[in-house]
């Protein structure tokens, strides 16, 4: 019996590269070994109650369907936390989606028609890759250095890569994979661009609370010449520790490009009802204190990847300036035989170091394949423990001419 | 100041015509009147407590990413939920999806590439349109009529729309908008059709426990010739009174398949984690007491649409066999124009009754124009008294010419 065969599109989405390496850390497991994970960006800092006691006071009679564009109360909501940083957001100009994923493919299945193309910033967030595959949108990357702590290749490498194709400029800031802040000239430079292309600028701002040393993040929303060409894709699942509760929001005050986000939100009906008032009383409750603190705890563990890695010989990342990840050069030729090394032949006391090898982060083949992503989700006395597996496995692995 | 246009498929996308007239209920509520909601399948009954507790339970320190194709707990609950029909599904076969919505977007997207054709039988639920656009699918439609109940269009009329494009067949069985459920014979001739043309067949069985008079609904799981061509859509909305969970599964037994339906979970990380302990608690322990409950209360409010409406003069449709849907000629010539005079001129002490017209569930133009879809999701009293508005608005609707 013949079976029809299964589209280009499915044949060609790109596997996670943070989960390629689980079957490796499952059999390390059976092996009875104990893993820490640098590799994959799951904070571990509580749900904030705030959340449980909405979750538990909503469960009522009947689970229904909520508004396409969510709840006028978590739209609302979100609206008072960009008021904190004196960024006026009218909940019109807000839409939640299930998950910040949600967020970025409409914000790409919005602003492009198969075959469009979106210039990014690689290392980037490898799952940008999956969503342009559903889209059929193609990214087209410039290369961006750990050698200038990943901020922006020149102006011309830029502008060299818009094509008439070119529907938008996408980046992450703070960066996921490399902690780097764009300053405010980054962000304008970007903002002539696509004004002078006359193109979008999406924007994955998912780790905007985290910027470091006293840095204040700058929002593209605070850049008024380009308020119609923005488009701002959200999530609490780093902001409040709620991944799994798969929320998140687009925002912006293009009315055009909304109502084709209600259009493309009609379609799947609604977000995941339960978590959105869950959601509406962390952003209307949690206070200063609440993200001084969790910035202050991502911050120390920055500081401890500091003090253990940076400036080891042939190690080479610049500090990182916000989210929770660093992506780090280190010797050794080829980072994705180095993290599996680690998962099937190296560990200190029954327990080893699992990281992202980040040629998974680059479109360009060839590129990254001397680096890794860490996410700096363990609490400071693992977080030690694991650098310093890391670093003793990083040796052997070394001096056995592995490298 | 120049702002760049929005993509095609955004400018393309169908707003939901379900939730078009919403700003003429809107209207009629300021105005004091009160609406019978007939228009959408927002079931009213109870969200089993089994969720409920089971959701508590779970609620942990961190709300974690869970695995992308869902927790193994839910995914082995929905094989023994098959079992309990002799139907054998292993959980390999089985993805959780964040609705049933995505299920269909996947099923699409992993059989079609952009400018493939799936066919289908308007009228059909008419999201469909808006995940067709997403996945840049052209929907085929071949016409199903009230005549015979919505039962398949002739052998021919099928084979002749297939071309060297078509991908695949798409149904909803039981059926919304009609409550048709397919004979084993017509699935059995949409088997032979997938199996000549070499082509999937994709099967939306979201209302399968819905089925009336002693009827056995069955799957195209059960067709052992089909296995590698098929695919199931499905979602707890409907099945658990869980439509803010937005949680639904995809199942197949086609290998390459599944893992492209991975990879899409993938790109998206994974769906909505503390509804699916709740899912999995309600597919455990919830027993044929709980399905025959169900079915027997929407039968019932299907024998009282018949009473109140079945053999009126000029009103034709054939009793509805399952689901809680029926697609009800009317006399008179656009139901857009009737469904919106009930909003905005007609109302019986207070109160009226909003339907959906049946146009906005074909694809072809000038279908259904004098058709409606009722969906049944009221208890008996509400049923009486809005279908009984519903008729006193027809017979004043008609005699004053209007029709």
């Amino acid at each position: 019996m013949s079976t029809p065969g299964i589209s280009r599109r499915g044949a060609e989405i790109q596997e996670s590269p943070i989960r390629k390496l689980a079957p490796l850390a499952a059999e390390a497991v059976r092996r009875g070994i104990s893993i820490h994970h640098l590799n994959i960006g799951q904070p571990d800092i509580p749900t904030p109650v705030e959340f449980w006691t909405a979750v538990k006071s909503k469960m009522s009679n009947v689970l229904a369907y909520g508004p396409s564009n969510g709840i006028p109360e978590l739209r609302e909501a979100i609206c008072s936390y960009y008021g904190k940083t004196d960024i006026d957001v009218d909940p019109s100009e807000v839409m939640i989606t299930t998950g910040g994923s949600e967020a970025v493919i409409f914000a790409m299945m919005g602003t492009c028609d198969p075959g469009d193309e979106i210039i990014c910033f690689e290392p980037f967030y490898t799952n940008y890759n999956g969503f342009a595959t559903l889209a059929d949108v193609r990214l087209v990357p410039v290369t961006s250095s750990v050698e200038n702590g990943f901020h922006l290749p020149p102006f011309e490498e830029i502008t060299s890569r818009i094509t008439p194709r070119t529907k938008a400029i996408l980046i992450c800031n703070p960066n996921n994979p490399t902690g780097t802040i764009l300053t405010d000239a980054e962000i304008a430079e970007l903002a002539d661009i696509a004004s002078d292309s006359n193109i979008f600028l999406l924007a994955d701002e998912v780790y905007r609370d985290f910027a470091f040393d006293g840095r204040q993040h700058s929002s593209v929303l605070e850049f008024p010449e380009i308020s119609e060409r923005v488009v701002v894709m959200d999530s609490i699942s780093k902001r409040f520790s709620s991944c799994g509760a798969r929320l998140g929001n687009l925002i912006t005050r293009n009315r055009e490009l909304m109502s084709v986000f209600m259009k493309f939100g009609q379609a799947r009906l609604c977000p995941p009802t339960l978590s959105q008032y869950g959601a509406a009383e962390m952003y209307r409750n949690l206070d200063h204190d609440y993200y001084r603190s969790v910035v202050r705890m991502y911050q120390n563990r920055r500081d401890i990847l500091m003090e253990e890695l940076h400036g080891r010989e042939g190690v080479f990342f610049l500090k990182p300036e916000g989210a929770f990840y660093a992506t780090i050069r280190l010797p050794v030729t080829d980072t994705d035989d180095f993290a599996a090394w680690m998962l099937t032949d190296f560990s200190v006391d029954g327990w080893t170091t699992m990281v992202a090898p980040a040629a998974g982060f680059y479109a360009t083949p060839g590129m990254g394949t001397d680096e890794i992503r860490i996410a700096y989700v363990l609490e400071e006395g693992k977080m030690r423990s694991a650098l310093s597996i890391l670093k003793a496995g990083l040796e052997e692995y070394v001096s056995t001419g592995r490298s």
